[in-house]
């Protein structure tokens, strides 16, 4: 019964965890939004034919393939969604470019700001998505829509962390999200990433950083915790802290805004929650509310369910691409893109300066 | 790339919200639960034309149809799924058994007990299933385990409520819900019955019980709130409370046990959590525990994400399907089931009895 | 450098726990509350003369003695306070008032219903308080301010808890509360008496109830948990649940009102926290909202300390007995009284009645 | 009734908030912790004579004083308490000493690190203390033991916020907390300081700092917030960060441990608490577990009330001078004194030349 749709092919390189999760978006983004396309798996690559067998059976891509380079070129591919190590990242975004295709790819951008820099550059005239999929939480689509109305005031303080506890186990941390070579960076990248795009995207530029990272284990050559300080454009302050060393937390993506007329705090290990505090209402009935993000009248939820029917993680990923299929056909820019990234790499590029050097450093632009 | 998969046919009869729940299972189990079957949407039946091209086209129905009766026949529908107002339940349900086909049907079961008496024995030839769904809340099937393990020790307390407010904007609470001869009775068969369904699961039998209604709206036919109490068989006592007035809930499903050993606490609103409470730890560090039931080694915690990653309202749908799918591969007895269901309406059935005549009731069997 | 103050001389008639937290209060009010009073802490009354002694010097009781009869007769004394298990409360309520003293008595006020009339009777002629500290927490009585502007609108539902887990601890739970000799009742009378006092307090009258009591304990004689379904005079139903089997809970004395306008919550395990929802906001902006009831514009926040800074279990006994000294130099009735403790007797009669006779009742007056 | 107890009488210089509550801990030391010492309240002094009478009639101090140097060479005072604004601590505290007299001081010690030495040298000789009160919670004195007991393995985080909201309204910020020539500092010294001094005590030495701090209202010389970044003696990292421009939050002073082995966290504004994680358990039992500190088997539980019954802020205070009176009559040094005041006082010495100079800072000794 499905009315015309444009199809579009679509080639994901990688078929880890994430390679689920956005597999589970190719499926579903039709299901809760209204989009013209209608995402087709057709190619899933990767080196280890086993594991891509058995995701392509169990998540419905029609093909494997294990060599990246031939998969980009491919006439029929339209979509090239990268869902690989770090240190693929840019091999497989500049010439998926080159090749005329849409370009999704996983956070963080880049090994390096050098090369987030030439990956912009590449997909500037592609369509492009960065999956900084936080931004789509129904609750923090909410907290910036209340930011954008005013409703916090002058902002004072921004205050992220980003803790869970997989870097203490020896048993565990030993994949490639814990080497230099092929990370490019440890929490830095891994976590702090998510934290630094939500904080360009709610509360504006970041002018001047002091940062300090910290590894753990003696053997391991990437940051297990970060820590920075900052100071935005928009004169509030920021404290920024990242760990994969913190027992006590599975998944705690949070963020704190104070300011002159109130306060939005997140966690996303409660994601369906914002709590906000009005410091507008009558000094004795002033608390802090704690909201359940699901309608009515939310960001995202006439695409979900009904009110009081919670949604989870792999929604955030599903809206994104809602989102992104939105403005592809409204001929749109989408944001994040990897000028956004480019954007946040600037920030973690210097984040390591700073604590390379244990300096302040200023951020141009 | 599928391996070779069994097909089962799908009819779903309704369209509305929960059909909307109960196609993305269908879409979704096989991408989380490994099974020898591929459902396969095949129709979608109602009376509103155009709600039902829109929800074929949305959710991939392969057809439309308007009589349930012809469509219950068919020969190439191998599964029945009853997702319409309650008073259709039993004529579809026996329709569909009668026809030899998988029968799925939404809770309550029935109108009555009778109603349901029967109903159970028409299915008792085919593999069936009600949608009492909360079942696989994996925090819920987390608390059954601890309880089974005798974690909790002799139970004392089973406390439960089921508390939203929808019934208290008298615009919005006009459909069939609120009335009698749709529904069979309010919040009794909308939301008590989940209640009962899961504290019949963990916590037996209950043997005697006294009830009590409440119609706060005067031209309402139905109850707008109950409250029961009740013996259990193995000596707890039970309370229960369910009200679609009350501002401040939103879909609140909550239940508590209390134990010689200890005590469990679930709220649906926060339905990636269990609390707990280990009353054999030393004095000083006994204290109630929040469990973030995302694995490890939580139900369920394989098929979804990673430990953090939450899921949502659907996913306890999708896992009541893979469950049943797996106890059809296996020719197991799946629960709940249709004689789970009625053993649920004999306690609704007295709960109204004793609501009118004021009197305690024992229940039988 | 005192201003000159008006001395009330108290008899404390008692030594345990609820003793000290007297003498506690007859030191602190004058410094938390301004009155013409100065209560001198005269003599302490009781059997163990080492433990009086014990107490007298630890808390500045200036005498000790122990026959209450010659105690309520001393022409020295204005004040008897009554800090002795039930059994005595009659005896030592009705000779004090005999005598013309000032009567403050630990609740619950009587024995029996009909003990309870008379000492109503009994003390109609002079100044009396019964100890109901919780009406006095901040955050009741800011919950009972809401109700009374209107706040919460058409109350619906009336939901009480008082949870504690000390008769489930068998070397623990042998002292005098846990003998119906002593103590006239179990659970009913320790803590659903201070939840149906909050009821009547902040809900009005309950018009008829149904109730159910449980003894888990084999040899014991008095009943550890109680649940009572209940319906008041405005229109709401209300439940109530008090056990001494609740493992999770040290001290929840809870309250839930819902609301056409909105909800309340409070828990005495958070005693300065109110929650309160308003279903009055923007939709997408209720939430449930948790108030700290320490000022600005709270209820006895200009006596205690500063926006923040939290107050303890005791406070609420010094507030009772602030207001109370408020009251007396204003020649003013103070509530609780014997009158409202009558009351609460009335309905704790009804409850064991009900209990007994598994029907309901209908309540008069 | 009182045993024969050896009278210290008090002079206390100052008589706002602070001196009411030092009052409160004068009265209620005896009623809570069993010493041979009798407080007496036998001079308070200040400037404005109405005010002290005031505060002397209410408290019950004997006399009232204007002259602090007369006052601290009065031999018939034992112990100057001192709770002015923090420019008066030095000379007084040094005039107190050199009379020979008990030095009880209220926090920041100093307004310098200069100031500080002086005053640490000046007291050597007496009995001395500093009024960091909050080492005095239970539940951070329960956390300080379960630290000793090594159950949180290794540290690897320290992280501290004190929030509150005082700063960020106009009309009351002006006091002399916002003067720096009568306060030293802002927020560094009012707030931080406590962080600060839990801190030390919590998690030890501090080698070396990164600070930045922020002044938001324009003619202020103080400094609204401050930021800290830390490493710790231990190993661990530490972050900090104190606000009096954080709407949401009244009095929140929390911490945050995260080890090899587990995780401690506490918040003032829920100062009967104590979260904890044990990250030994078996995984799927792992959860945030929330103690209330009230005993059996916490620290003060022998002191206070009940379990289950909470107590406030001024607890904290008669706490510490509970264990310090113990100290004095086992003839042992007291923490924290004027020495852990003066590390304090370091580390706050070391934030403000760290912000501005934009510079790291190694921390000696």
């Amino acid at each position: 019964m499905s009315e015309l749709k444009q199809t579009l092919n679509i080639a994901m390189i990688g078929h880890g965890f994430i390679g689920k999760v956005h597999s589970n978006a190719f499926h579903q983004v039709g299901h809760f939004f209204q989009t013209p396309f209608q995402p087709r798996l057709k190619v899933v690559c990767g080196r280890d034919r086993e594991k891509l067998e058995a995701v392509a059976s169990q998540w419905g891509w029609e093909e494997i393939a294990t060599d990246w380079r031939t998969v980009v070129d491919r006439k029929d591919i339209q979509v090239v969604d990268i869902a690989v190590p770090n240190v693929l990242h840019a091999p497989i975004a500049i010439a998926a470019a080159a090749a005329g295709k849409i370009v999704l790819c996983e956070k963080p951008l880049a090994m390096s700001l050098d090369e987030a820099e030439r990956m912009a550059a590449a997909v500037r005239q592609v369509p492009n998505l960065v999956w900084f999929n936080y931004r789509r939480v129904p609750a923090v689509a909410f907290a910036k829509m209340l930011l954008s109305e005013g409703r916090v005031g002058q902002i004072f303080h921004y205050r992220a962390l980003y803790l869970n506890q997989s870097g203490s186990n020896p048993t565990k941390a030993s994949g490639w999200r814990y080497q230099r070579a092929v990370a490019g960076s440890g929490t830095t990248g891994d976590l702090l990433s998510h934290s630094v795009d939500l904080a360009l995207d709610l509360n504006g530029k970041i002018t001047e950083l002091m940062a300090m990272t910290k590894t753990f284990v003696p053997a391991r050559d990437v940051d297990d915790a970060v820590v920075v300080m900052a100071r935005f454009a928009n004169g509030s302050i920021g404290s920024f802290e990242a760990s994969r060393f913190a027992p006590g937390s599975r998944n705690r993506n949070s963020f704190e805004i104070n300011g002159s007329q109130g306060m939005l705090r997140f966690n996303l290990e409660n994601l369906n929650n914002l709590e906000i505090f009005d410091a507008t209402e009558p000094a004795n009935l002033q608390g802090i509310r704690n909201l359940l993000v699901t309608g009515p009248n939310h960001p995202y939820a006439e695409n979900f369910w009904k009110p009081g029917h919670i949604i989870g993680y792999e929604h955030t990923f599903i809206a994104t691409l809602g989102d992104f299929l939105g403005a592809l056909a409204r001929n749109e820019t989408f944001h994040p893109n990897f000028e956004d990234a480019l954007a946040v790499q600037r920030v973690l590029d210097a984040v390591q300066r700073s604590a390379d050097s244990k300096s302040w450093l200023t951020l141009e632009g």
